[in-house]
Order: structure tokens, then sequence, then C-alpha cells
């Protein structure tokens, strides 16, 4: 695998969709190929599983919530990332293992050696190179998201879970801090995106 | 848990169905309570679960096909299977996880270990007590299966999976003899009613 492969980790409302276009396009400025893609989504299966998981109606138990994002990203990574990898790209990818680490472990509750376990399995052990985790306060974060629109079925859930998920990002990169650089969301999208770049520079 | 928990498996036109609903009316006769389920499908989620799976447009990964049944799978315990269980009832369920080691291990080719190993985390140990085995060639299952309409997407499969399937369910048979009851479906309806009951009876 010849590629660079990052991903963007944080809440709903920390800026993720801003910065990546932004990163998209610095990376296509300096020649690079990109590939762009998200979890859940990113394959047809992935959007069919996206609709499921997000879908505020539907009552689903820890696990089967882990389960359905995994077999999305079991795909993504047969059909997206190991592919775009093998040409080289730069790949972004918004949300990956981590999320499911965070939400479904330090938020849900559920034991973080099972999820890492079968996530090896699901990923063939696919790591990123760099974890862009955007950090931020989830009051301001689920404020910032309730303004796009009515909430999804994760950002239903009470501000107790989204601090247990903020905590959970937070040890996972402190845990491998190697992999990750951690930015302030709160700051301006200018000065998280200086941040950033510096980070993704490093790599380069 | 005081109840009785039966599982049918075997092919598409096996004839699951028809003997699930006369084994039900039976039971019922006895003046038993009886829970009716299947897999996938029998909570909100696994209905979502199976219109994904079985959707003959969508590419998916042995994986991830293994994956979107286990999300099934766990929220089916959960909600329907132990409750019914705990209650008493006889529960009666089309598929379990039988099907998914025939499927996506022997037919797929997924390790067996790795299935088991999940599927024990999935149904937190939730084993039948007798599970009925409707065997048949996989031509003829087929081509019943075929005059009631279109295909879904593993009636779609070749011939040389669902000969594996059938392999593979025999083998799990083989090495559980006390939980299974092979039956041969190939016989009129009522001669595998009869010996179907036969099988049940024993364990009232």
């Amino acid at each position: 695998m010849t590629g660079l492969f990052i991903t963007l980790e944080g809440p709903e409302g920390a800026g993720k969709t801003t910065q990546l276009a932004r990163l998209e396009a610095r990376l296509r400025g300096t020649g690079r190929c990109v590939t762009v893609t998200r979890e859940p989504g990113g394959t047809p299966l992935g959007m069919r599983v996206r609709e499921v998981v997000l879908d505020p109606t539907l009552e689903m138990g820890p696990l089967s919530e882990f389960l359905l994002y995994s077999a999305s990203r079991a795909q993504l990574v047969q059909d997206v990332l190991r592919p775009a990898l093998e040409r080289g790209d730069v790949v972004l990818c918004d949300r990956y293992f981590d999320s499911s680490l965070a939400y479904q472990g330090a938020g849900r509750g559920l034991p973080l050696a099972l999820l890492r376990d079968l996530t090896r399995e699901v990923t063939g052990g696919l790591t990123p190179d760099l974890t862009l985790l955007l950090d931020l306060d989830p009051a301001v974060g689920l404020a910032r998201a309730a303004q796009r629109g009515q909430a999804d079925r994760l950002e239903q859930a009470d501000l107790a879970f989204h601090q247990r998920v903020r905590a959970g990002f937070l040890e996972l990169a402190q845990a491998e801090a190697q992999r990750f650089a951690v930015l302030d969301a709160a700051q301006s999208a200018d000065a998280v995106e200086a941040q950033l770049w510096a980070a993704v520079e490093s790599k380069l």
C-alpha cells in the first residue's frame, strides 16, 4: 500500500465536513490524487446501512448498532479504502473505527476488547496513518448540529452519552499519540485548518 | 429460562413456512403458549436489515453479509427470544445462527471459528434446544423457490454454493446430533410433519 490514509473523527457539529472539504482542496492543490469517503456510507451497501443506523424511529441495542457500522466498514475497506491506497491516493475518510470505539465502546459501554477484536477482522488490520480528532465540548457541538435541522438517532442521545464519547476519543488519542492529532474545534475554521494542515504536511 | 427454543433450518423451498405453521397449530392445540419469529426480521430493525440483505441489486462481501445477519440476530435475542423463553413459551424461529454457519461459513467460505466466536457474543450463548433441519437437494429446493417468483440475493447464487450450504448444514447436524433432527424434505408435507412432530414431542 503506497497511499496515505487519513481519518477525521469527532462529534457532530465539530466541523468535520468543512475541514474535509478544505483539506481535500489543499491536497489536490499539491497535485495529489485524493479519495474522499465516509462512514457509514461510502458504498451502496453503506448508504443503505446509514439510513438504518441513523433512523430515529428504530430501537436498537449497542451491539446491533456496532454490527451495522461494521458491516458498512467491511464493505468500505474492500471496495474503496484498499483499492485507493493501492493506487497510491491520499484517502480522507469521515469517521472510521475510532468512532465505534468511542460511541459504542465509551458511549454505550460495550467492552473495548470485543470491539477491537471484531474490528481487526472487519478491517483486516487496516489502520489510519493519521487520525485528526476535532475535539469539542459536546454541548457546543450538539447546539451547532441542532441548527442544521432534525437530529438523527445518535444526536438525540443525552449529553452524558456525548461526554463519555468525547472522553473516549481523548483516551484513544492519548494511547496512540503517534497516530492522532488532537485539534481544538472551538477555534475558528481557519485556525483549525492551519493546525490540521500542519499535521497532514508532517505525514506527506 | 423455562421455555423451549426450537429452530427450523434448511434451504429455500424445503417447506419451512408450511411446517412452521403446522407445528405452531399443533403446539397451540396442546394449550401451550407459542412465539413464532424469524431471521432476519422478527423486530423492526430486523425487518429493515432483511430488506438490505436480500436486495438482489446490492453488492456485499461475505463478512458484511454475516454482520448484517448478526445485527438482526442480536436485536432478536434481546427483544423477542429471551423474553419469550423467560415467560416459558415454546419459541419457533425460522432460521437462526446455524444458517450463518452454513451460508456464510460453508457456502461463502468464512472461517467457522470466527463465525462461532462472534455468534457467541451476539447471542450471549443462547442455543436452541432443538433444531429441525429440513434437508433437500438444492436443485429441487431452488426449483420450488423459483415458482414463487423473483429470486432474492441468496437464491440467485449458483448451485455449487447451495450444495456447499447443504453439506454445511449436514455437518453441523452430525457434530451436534443431540440438538438436531434431520428430516428428508423431499417427502410429502404430511410425512415431514409427522417426523417433525415426533422430534418435537420428545422435547416437550
